[in-house]
């Protein structure tokens, strides 16, 4: 089959893979209709040491079910299906408690901009769709994979309610889900925080009340213009770089909560005094590929009442994933649809 | 009056200062009855650079009101009153939501290990204790003063409760009544992580169900061997240097929460992929000054449901303060009381 694989900093291509096979009796191989580019594959583009193999890329896809081990009984052949970027078996104790990607038996997804995909335990990794593969939902669906459930875990987590007010840092296609996410919980006020105009204006119909374009200690200032001075209740920070963690220590209120769900590209911050602990503030968040998201969100999906596939805005053959890539990291693109 | 003045690290003196006066009309001016040693003030104890005037030191005390201004309607001359290290109008927003650390209109005592006190915002700050200042409760109502409420905080933002385990990092006063916090709130397994016996096996009175003596590596391995390899759901850092902050870290369950209230003695810390972001968990705390805290426990400690005043285990008179801080620094002392 064809994949993608990231061979060092910007340097994508796609090429022959070996087909996956069913390797344990509850592993499915899924063909995949929709994969699409994350921001957090450009993390990987901007900094990847070259390596002789290859990393394949890829962790988001909705797809046909061709083939299932002895022991998968949830989905069969033909099935569609919708993964979040993790999989896991869904019995163990932290599956239990919702948190499945801290599945004993779990992993995260790597490869699924390709035609098809190994999905171990699969009975608890893959959701059923009612759809047909040619569904006009499937933009929207593809984002209960990563990026709206992730946005949903930022609001969640941070405890997104009518009564509190909300920063969203990032206008990529997370913070605009966590916008989409946040309005949905009942938030009456959301600061998103993004200087791309398409994106914002995108974030506004979403639930946005306010955009600030403003970086760094200026961005700062305008959201405490907009709050009072107090900062919001919450702060959900979409990127994953420094500079937007310390936006969000400067934009959340005394005793709020920052989450985040952009994956840290550092691993020491500030957290002393001055940062959180004089003000009381929590810090919360992680990877959000959590199952009862899907299980929840899913029929606002199906439904029309939540529109999220919006946030694709370009789509391509597998055979131009290169070309995705380059157009998502030069802001060209929001976000890429990939159709193998 | 004598009050107790640190002029660099291990340079603590007892010597006299102007009687404190009432400033303001919402002033109360407070002779202590009784004061104490924080652990945090052997923070500068270790390591304040030499200061030619000297910082007035103790945020902790029960007293007598001596004077009160003209607006302060909630207490009078005579009463037996406790505060916590925070003053606080107890009417603003932050105050209303029962974050009284972050008063619009509050700061933090320093100088209360003297024989008088200027109380700012009395009405919002002083909780009226209806006993005599002879009292054989003094010592317990004193811990209300900081390191009852604070290992309080520490359970209640970290979320304990009948379900939650939890490791308690630090044996010293706030530790060892974090147990006794996390015991009150229905935990089941509190591990303590501390090494001095006399200590801990207050700490097994107080609650603890386990005590691990081992630090760091080793300490983290024999948490995870109590708890069938996950760590506890949550964890109490009672410290406030980063060794604990990491041993935190390594004794958290996935998706559990880290809650500090030893005053953190660094800005930076791990928080990336690998220590809080790809296990979702969550760091809280802060500083707990919180009134309600005080409204919540004073009645079991004034029907002896409780006896937090047990961590005090030495008393000096206020010439003798020198002298107690060498003893806790020295862990001669577990927590000193100060008699003026």
């Amino acid at each position: 089959m064809r994949a993608t694989v990231l061979y060092a900093a910007g340097d994508v291509r796609v090429e022959d893979r070996p087909d996956p096979t069913v390797q344990a009796p509850t592993d499915a191989v899924v063909r995949v209709v929709r994969a699409c580019v994350c921001g957090s594959d450009l993390h990987p583009y901007h900094s990847m040491p070259a390596s002789e193999h290859g990393r394949t890329m890829g962790h988001e896809f909705v797809g046909v079910v061709e083939e299932v081990g002895a022991d998968v009984t949830t989905v069969q052949r033909g099935d569609v299906v919708i993964a979040p970027f993790a999989w896991f078996d869904n019995t163990c104790e932290f599956c239990r408690e919702g948190l499945t990607t801290s599945c004993l038996h779990g992993g995260f997804f790597s490869g699924t901009q390709a035609e098809a995909v190994r999905v171990p335990q699969a009975d608890g990794t893959l959701v059923k769709a009612p759809v047909g593969e040619d569904s006009a939902l499937l933009p929207s669906l593809l984002t209960l994979s990563d990026v709206l459930i992730t946005g949903h875990h930022a609001a969640v987590t941070a405890g997104v309610d009518a009564r509190t007010s909300v920063t969203v840092i990032g206008d990529g296609a997370v913070g605009l889900l966590a916008v989409m996410a946040a309005k949905r919980l009942g938030a009456e006020q959301i600061v998103l925080m993004g200087r791309h105009v398409a994106r914002t204006d995108l974030g506004r119909e979403f639930g946005a009340t306010d955009v600030v374009a403003e970086r760094g200690e200026e961005g700062v200032a305008k959201v405490l213009e907009l709050t009072g001075g107090r900062g919001t209740h919450t702060v959900l920070e979409c990127v994953g770089h420094l500079p937007a963690y310390e936006q969000a220590v400067g934009t959340v209120r005394a005793g709020g909560v920052i989450s985040r769900v952009g994956v840290p590209q550092y691993e020491s911050a500030p957290v002393g005094f001055d940062s959180l602990f004089g003000r009381n503030v929590t810090l919360t968040g992680g990877p959000g590929a959590q199952r009862p998201y899907i299980e929840e969100l899913l029929p606002d999906v199906l439904e029309g009442r939540i529109e999220p596939g919006r946030v694709f805005d370009r789509t391509v053959g597998l055979d131009e994933t290169p070309e995705a890539y380059r157009a998502m990291d030069q802001r060209e693109a929001l976000k890429v649809l990939v159709r193998p």
